[in-house]
């Protein structure tokens, strides 16, 4: 039987393309969307029914540690990692299996994002326990998202070989990875049925991942082994500041899972987004993602007239529309964003051009 | 020689479909549109070229006559007259006229809604003072503005047989007015180059307006006397609030210039709009009407990309527009209208339907 399970919480990214309500300072996990809890709340919160609280790990920048802290009372202060410098998800959820491996050699990892949104917790728990079972028979094992329309924004998973049903859910080794499609592709993905959305949640025996790693990205291995070693000694913090700067910023994905002949896939279908920009989040309440005809509002009264698929996002106030069709409102105390729902990508040029004028309270 | 020149501002109305700015409690001519000063000081104020401020009477509902007094610090209190109930227009324009007569036998009185939008004042007092002049003729005079598109909202006048050129203008007979018509219409009479809106600016021998209403609207005309004779005595307000109520709500136009053959239009260009609704608050910098191919914000900084023909009335908050073509975005401290700009016309409903759904503070 599989030892215990443990959860990395990879929590960056500041999350531009949800400006205006995201900024530097307050990045897209620490904010209440879809609300009412903030991301890394319900991220946490989500894994309860798994875990215990005392076994999840938050891997995070220095500056946000106080509000994430503040955000997680449950949490203690050694369950918070601040990275000296942001060096992308791979090293995070590395360092979750090398410090749990130094614990526990039977123990099971998970890794979940700090700024997915998940609206169905019980088809992710069963998902989550699925992967849970292949892990302990060896597996590198992705949690694949059932794909409701050919999104550009992510990339795919092909399935493969069948291994069998865990939890009610029919498991398979990965075919292969697919970097994001383009529009075209993407359709004939989702119509052969044989393509998940790669979000990025994983799940394995940190002892097998620690291999793979060693084989892989051996470098990384040995530099996440000796910042393990450290961990539970005073010499932690100074062990970490001396070797984090020198890891390879990588991703699991591409730099273990891809090469590796080790790796499962579950597939799952949890209402499950990345909410990588507004659209996304005016989706969430669409499970079948199609396009809606009503509109949807969070935090705001909405008045339409002759006005439909449109999104808001405000501060409480009255917002009236009219004669309208698919543009995303989103209001901030000091400043509106309002743009066309196939365009809300591109709110990251519109940071980048704030920044280009030199503001600074907006970013 | 003509009398002296009195001028009459009709200062009525709600101005619902520039919600949600113009409120019950502070209509359109007491609002900074398109600003800096308010709509009635800009009237008043372009005025004083052409004669001084204590020739100038203001006709409004008792609700406003506070502000308007503060807005208007160089008129006596005299001078701003509170209806005990709205009648439209025409009985306030009649009173004007009722009041200078009794007062000059010679007056010339013109007539300027405090509401309307004037941006070549240059030009404005070039066609009152031609106006002035073929109103000592006898003629009962409207200023009639050159169409610059085919505009659906304003009424039409056909020029008839020239009368002459006064101040570089030559000025017309009027061949007949015609009400708001269809797209289809309009676009004939704008091409068709015989036609004028209707700006409803009139100028006029106090004499002479009085005869033709005795002559049509003979109630209206004995009601206005009464009213005027004891306007300079103290049972003004006892008059005024026994006989308003009884007088008849019509304008000047139906009631008196459609049925009059003394009639004649200054044609002119001077940067005029009603301000009817937001769409002609954004077309007041674009003086030949046509389509903006920017965008133009009023109290906003504006961060437009590929957004083109866009307007926002603002609060100084930034607005970030991604994609969008012809909305009209109005952010004020409770309430945020964004709206195609073809359909500006509609806020109304939009105010309608917040009232049937019994808001009190946003109306």
């Amino acid at each position: 039987m599989a030892g215990q399970f443990y959860a990395v919480i990879p929590a960056g990214g500041s999350g531009t393309r949800l400006w205006p309500v995201s900024r530097a300072g307050r990045p897209k996990f620490l904010l209440p969307l879809p609300g009412p809890r903030t991301m890394i709340q319900e991220t946490v919160g989500r894994l309860s029914g798994i875990t215990p609280p005392e076994n999840v790990l938050v891997v995070t920048g220095a500056a946000h540690v106080e509000e994430v802290q503040r955000q997680l009372p449950n949490l203690s202060a050694e369950q918070i990692v601040a990275e000296p410098m942001p060096r992308g998800s791979g090293p995070a959820i590395g360092l979750g299996a090398a410090i749990a491996l130094s614990r526990d050699p039977e123990a099971i990892v998970g890794s979940f994002a700090a700024d997915h949104v998940v609206t169905a917790t019980d088809r992710f728990v069963q998902a989550v326990r699925a992967a849970i079972d292949v892990a302990g028979q060896g597996y590198l094992v992705t949690i694949g998202i059932q794909p409701s329309y050919p999104e550009t924004g992510y990339g795919y998973i092909r399935a493969g070989q069948p291994i069998g049903a865990f939890h009610g859910i029919e498991v398979c080794e990965v075919d292969r990875f697919k970097e994001k499609p383009d529009a075209e592709t993407a359709a004939d993905y989702v119509a052969s049925g044989e393509y998940l959305w790669n979000a990025s949640m994983f799940v394995w025996r940190a002892s097998v991942l620690m291999e793979e790693m060693q084989r892989y990205l051996p470098d990384l291995a040995d530099a996440l082994t000796r910042i393990a070693a450290a961990w539970d000694t005073p010499g932690r913090q100074e062990t970490l500041d001396a070797i984090w700067p020198t890891v390879q910023d990588v991703t699991i994905d591409h730099g273990i899972l891809e090469p590796s002949s080790r790796v499962a896939v579950v597939p799952a279908s949890f209402g499950w987004t990345d909410l990588g920009d507004w659209h996304g989040l005016g989706t969430i309440s669409i499970p079948d993602g199609s396009e809606p005809s009503e509109n949807l509002a969070i935090n705001a009264e909405l008045l339409a007239r002759d006005a439909r698929g449109n999104f808001v996002f405000g501060q409480g106030r009255l917002v009236a529309l009219l004669g309208l069709e698919n543009i995303v409102v989103i209001d901030t105390d000091d400043a509106l964003l309002i743009c066309d729902r196939s365009r809300t990508q591109e709110v990251k040029q519109i940071v980048e051009e704030l920044r280009a004028r030199g503001s600074t309270t907006l970013l």
